[in-house]
């Protein structure tokens, strides 16, 4: 593999994962991973540009930010790329009108967004929330329309908590795409159009800005997909076998967040 | 087209489709198609043999037997291809203990079904009862099997009610499906296993039967998969275009099961 230099060479920002490269989540919010803290401070005093990139669908950015601040990392709202205000940027850019059907934790996301006379589904991980009442009105909401939309803020299969798996939002995306005969627009990692409105944000090109994430194929690949380089932590839900993963090789595997803020500040934009 | 003769010579059993084909379903119960309980009674008269064959799995074949028996026809429990039964034969051969995801209504058919220390999941339209929590603890069952089994009552996408169009079971077989990676082994039509077992029941070949049917794909199209002849009867989930369906074409098209019948007496088995 070519020497650090030439592949951190021309990077001048650094696109950031939250959970499993920050913090590890958890009962009453989780903890940050050893040495990330300091490691965005680094970055941020840093030349290189930073922005944050989840696919986090429960909290809002609010909620969210304000647990990493409680952490102690330098973070704010204005810094976050995360689907729900991706989605709302969508939707008036369409005209659409949503129904949604998503976790009252990020019900405050779409307060500016019209949801009279729906002409949309927004899904997203509700949890409990994805009764069968719940489900069903909003596939009678989408075989109502003549051209149904159906807006899903990520396609997870499932994530784990302490109590055990959840099933993720893809679970009942596919659910509606088979009922209706239609196909969900996922807002979130890996979409390609989710990666550039972040890259739009930092006003750089996808070949300037380096991904760093724990997820091999949604952060990694879906980065390197757009034309951007990725990095994969050993932290979060990284696994041995990621490194031998039979599509997707990442530029480099680092052990955390602190040894790739390390050799980007030794090698990037140089 | 070949005269009915032709197309209907050496039949000498008959399966009929409940739904659409006897009586149509509904609030209070539903009411009998036009000339079908006479029809079926002239069939049981004849030397042909009748099967039911179904795909309902809200009702026990107790349940179902009992209203259409209130609605005249003269039917038993033993003469009727459903599901559920056929589902327990396949979890006894195989020695599959389900984890059961269904309607209260089909429960008295599992009665004598081991349930303890599940090593499958049986997922059937279950109504209500497909709460997210429910869905959860099919999935974590799955997920904790060595080889997941995932036994799904029928694949629909969706019915109608009087009060509007309701998911039905394929939807969450398909969510499972996704979140799980597996491959749902579906027992109804139009799954060729189904239709073998009602022949089974009959003593006869496929060559030897015809299904009648309201739905050109799941009925006419799986029983001629299966090498037995089908008609569509005008009657049910029938609509015009059926008629032209771009894959299936059924061996007769008739307004309904009495004309159906008035052609079977007239030229099968000759």
């Amino acid at each position: 593999m070519a020497a650090w230099g030439e592949r951190l060479a021309g990077v001048r920002g650094v696109l950031l994962d939250i959970s499993g490269v920050l913090y590890d989540g958890g009962a009453g919010g989780g903890a940050p991973i050893a040495g990330s803290v300091e490691a965005v401070a680094r970055l941020k005093q840093s030349q290189l540009k930073v922005r944050f990139c989840t696919n986090e669908s429960q909290k809002s950015r609010e909620e969210l930010v304000r647990l990493l601040r409680r952490l102690g990392f330098d973070i704010s709202e204005g810094e976050v790329t995360a689907p729900a205000p991706a989605a709302c940027q969508i939707l008036k850019e369409r005209g659409l009108r949503p129904h949604l059907l998503i976790h009252d934790g990020l019900r405050s996301e779409f307060d500016q967004i019209d949801v009279s006379n729906p002409n949309c589904v927004v899904l997203a991980d509700a949890g409990e929330g994805l009764s069968y009442q719940n489900m069903n009105k909003a596939f009678q909401v989408l075989m109502e329309l003549e051209k149904p939309v159906l807006v899903s803020l990520g396609k997870g299969r499932y994530y784990k908590e302490t109590s055990g798996l959840m099933l993720d939002v893809g679970a009942y995306m596919k659910a509606l795409e088979y009922a209706c005969g239609i196909k969900a627009e996922v807002v979130g990692k890996p979409s390609p159009e989710f990666f550039k409105s972040a890259l739009q944000a930092m006003g750089l090109e996808a070949h300037q800005a380096i991904m760093i994430g724990d997820d091999i194929v949604v952060d990694v690949g879906g980065a390197q997909r757009c034309g951007m380089r990725a990095l994969q932590v050993r932290t979060g839900k990284f696994r041995p076998g990621d490194e031998h993963h039979p599509e997707v090789k990442a530029d480099g595997y680092v052990d955390n967040l602190a040894e790739a803020v390390d050799l980007l500040l030794q090698h990037a934009d140089k």
